[in-house]
């Protein structure tokens, strides 16, 4: 991955949870560079989500804490005090405002995160923290994840390239409204708080508000997009207005960026043997899609037939049965690949179940579903569920 | 079980999937009974469900066909003359007409139900049902089921001692709104069709509508409950109008039975190891209390958390959380057991983890919630999920 100008980074092995491995990253934006999140919807958000939350208006920052290994969520006050004591410790290692921190925290829930161990950690990441490493950055947020989630994309604005880079950590409670799942966008572009609020809040929707492993959302869900305007030096304008022509490339490179992204994150889902999207078409709105797709995509035995690489679209009939969206059963239409299985609310005499059974043994299975009413369409996508996503679950805090 | 008279019931074995069991039963009222009935929340309910509706109105059953291995579901014009053609042949074996015969078919989805070695059977059985042999009856409605559910109850009306008997299969794809569950109750009461519906709604609510086992609900669930009106013959009165105080012990003696058959199939949940009672109390309303409940009881990082005796009340937070309901996470407080392990928003200081960790090794578990918000309660039942879960709903249709 490309460094990008006005962008430091360093992690650090702090022990927090996890021995000999980084558990600490810091980012350092200097001058500030211009900031937008997307967070989980959960009620119960954790400490550091509330936190950005709180800080995100003034659109602003300086720099980034990511710790894992413990998500300070369910602290109560002791997690608001860790969340300010650790801005203040990063504010005072970079020169800034404690408000001009942004912070996110993944791992354990509901144990009490020391913030002391920082701030001596914080001011030496500081002075030796260096472009580029965005590898080691991925490395050190990482929780159960089984490899590193990193993109990058360039695109034209004004005439001039910029370049987008994003790193991810996710593999288990990935849901909508995000699920334990971190990602951080950095670009040399120069675009002002709104107009990069917006493009994100609509790169969100289709990528990491499209995927799902199991249906759990977490408390600790985080995008944020860091612009820091570097570009500018080479000509590239500021966009200072959402919506308008000019970020029509930027925002179809971030929303290939944050697809790319959450596509490795269902492919890194807990136990996961397959990478499987739901195409649904013909429903009555795009909405009505989306629900459908993700009342297959997180049904227990759908993904378990899928595990066992069994074409039963009797499940998948349940699932949108299930969904509570207008649906009529004599319309339905599903594909497991290119083989029709189900046609008009009954099998499809034609299709072959040794050729769907051999399509089914594939790592990658698309399931489309045609309602036959309107022309709303939605892709979400998942993973199976198998024995691993147990044993991985069934002792995580243990 | 005790017989009830003007019931009586036979069973075959039809080879329909299984070989080597019965999986045919026929109940004949005569004279005809009151029928009340509840049925699945799915949008592509299957044809025998859809032929219930359609009959139900006219408040008679004279009989009640049921077939296991095959759900006759998704199974479009087909489905229906299978259902139709089903109900001919069991009016034309007990004499009564096809629009008196309740129908209720489980097992696969998706497959042609040929009904022609149905009318043969019918016969024969109608020929030989006799009163009782509700263990035979229950055994050849199972499926995955691995022990026959069956509850009775004896309740006072006007004076008199009615008995009310209650068979159920079920054991995957159980959820609100029901899932692959099928129901039957039967008494001696005589009750109209409309206080009865209205009794059988009310019950249903507290029970099959508050188990889950997977949050998959399946395209077949059917609870019908017959009133033979017998009992009129030792002088119980006949109860025409809802709501009296006449049907306050009755009513109370089938909810009871229904939570009793509602808690068996939780207990008998695909591979579960572990019977678990969530208690929400505190919410703003106790359609939100039940909302949570089920978020809670639905999520698979707390039941996988479960099957691996963790008490892992952090994802329990995160359940609370993405429920969508109102919930302050600085008033939660969650509760395994007598064991409070977490108290305002953080974790109980005083509670013993050994103490916890044994508590967690018992076979039936209790996690209370109380939101500390207002005075809505709900309590849901369910089960952990196992490896088993995956084993055996991984290979079912193959």
């Amino acid at each position: 991955m490309p460094a990008i100008p006005r962008i430091r980074l360093a992690t650090a092995q702090v022990g927090i949870k996890y021995p000999g491995r980084t558990d600490l990253m810091l980012a350092v934006f200097e001058p500030a560079a211009h900031v937008a999140g997307v967070f989980t919807g959960s009620r119960c958000a954790a400490a550091p989500v509330d936190w950005c939350r709180s800080i995100l208006g003034a659109g602003k920052a300086a720099a980034l804490v990511v710790n894992s290994g413990n998500a300070n969520a369910f602290t109560g006050m002791k997690g608001r005090a860790a969340a300010r004591a650790t801005a203040e410790a990063a504010a005072q290692a970079v020169g800034c405002r404690p408000e001009a921190v942004f912070l996110a925290s993944t791992g354990v829930i509901g144990e009490p995160l020391d913030p002391a161990p920082f701030t001596a950690h914080l001011a030496e990441m500081a002075g030796r923290a260096a472009p580029g490493g965005f590898l080691d950055a991925t490395k050190a947020i990482m929780t159960t994840d089984t490899f590193a989630k990193m993109a990058t994309r360039s695109a034209r604005i004004g005439g001039r390239t910029v370049t987008i880079n994003g790193i991810a950590k996710g593999s288990g409670m990935i849901a909508p409204d995000m699920a334990t799942m971190l990602a951080f966008i950095f670009t040399d572009a120069g675009i002002a708080p709104q107009p990069l609020q917006r493009a994100l809040a609509k790169a969100v929707r289709g990528s990491f508000n499209a995927i799902t492993v199991d249906g759990d959302t977490s408390t600790s869900d985080t995008v944020l997009l860091f612009a820091t305007g570097a570009a500018a030096a080479r000509g590239a304008p500021e966009i200072t207005e959402p919506g308008g022509r000019a970020l029509r490339d930027f925002q179809g490179a971030l929303e290939d960026l944050c697809r790319d992204l959450a596509q490795q994150i269902v492919k890194d889902g807990e136990g996961a043997s397959k990478f499987v999207a739901i195409n649904v078409t013909g429903a009555i709105s795009a909405a009505s899609a989306k629900k459908i797709a993700f009342s297959v995509a997180n049904s227990p035995l759908v993904k378990t037939a899928l595990a066992g690489e069994d074409a039963n679209w009797g499940r998948v009939v349940m699932a949108i049965g299930k969904a509570g969206e207008p649906a009529d059963r004599d319309r339905i239409s599903i594909h497991f690949g290119p083989h029709r299985v189900a046609f008009e609310g009954e099998r499809d005499a034609e299709y072959s179940e040794n050729d769907v059974s051999a399509y089914m043994k594939g790592g990658e299975i698309t399931i489309g579903i045609d309602l036959g009413l309107k022309r709303g369409k939605a892709t979400v996508w998942t993973c199976d569920l198998t024995r691993r996503y147990i044993a991985i679950n069934a002792d995580y805090r243990s």
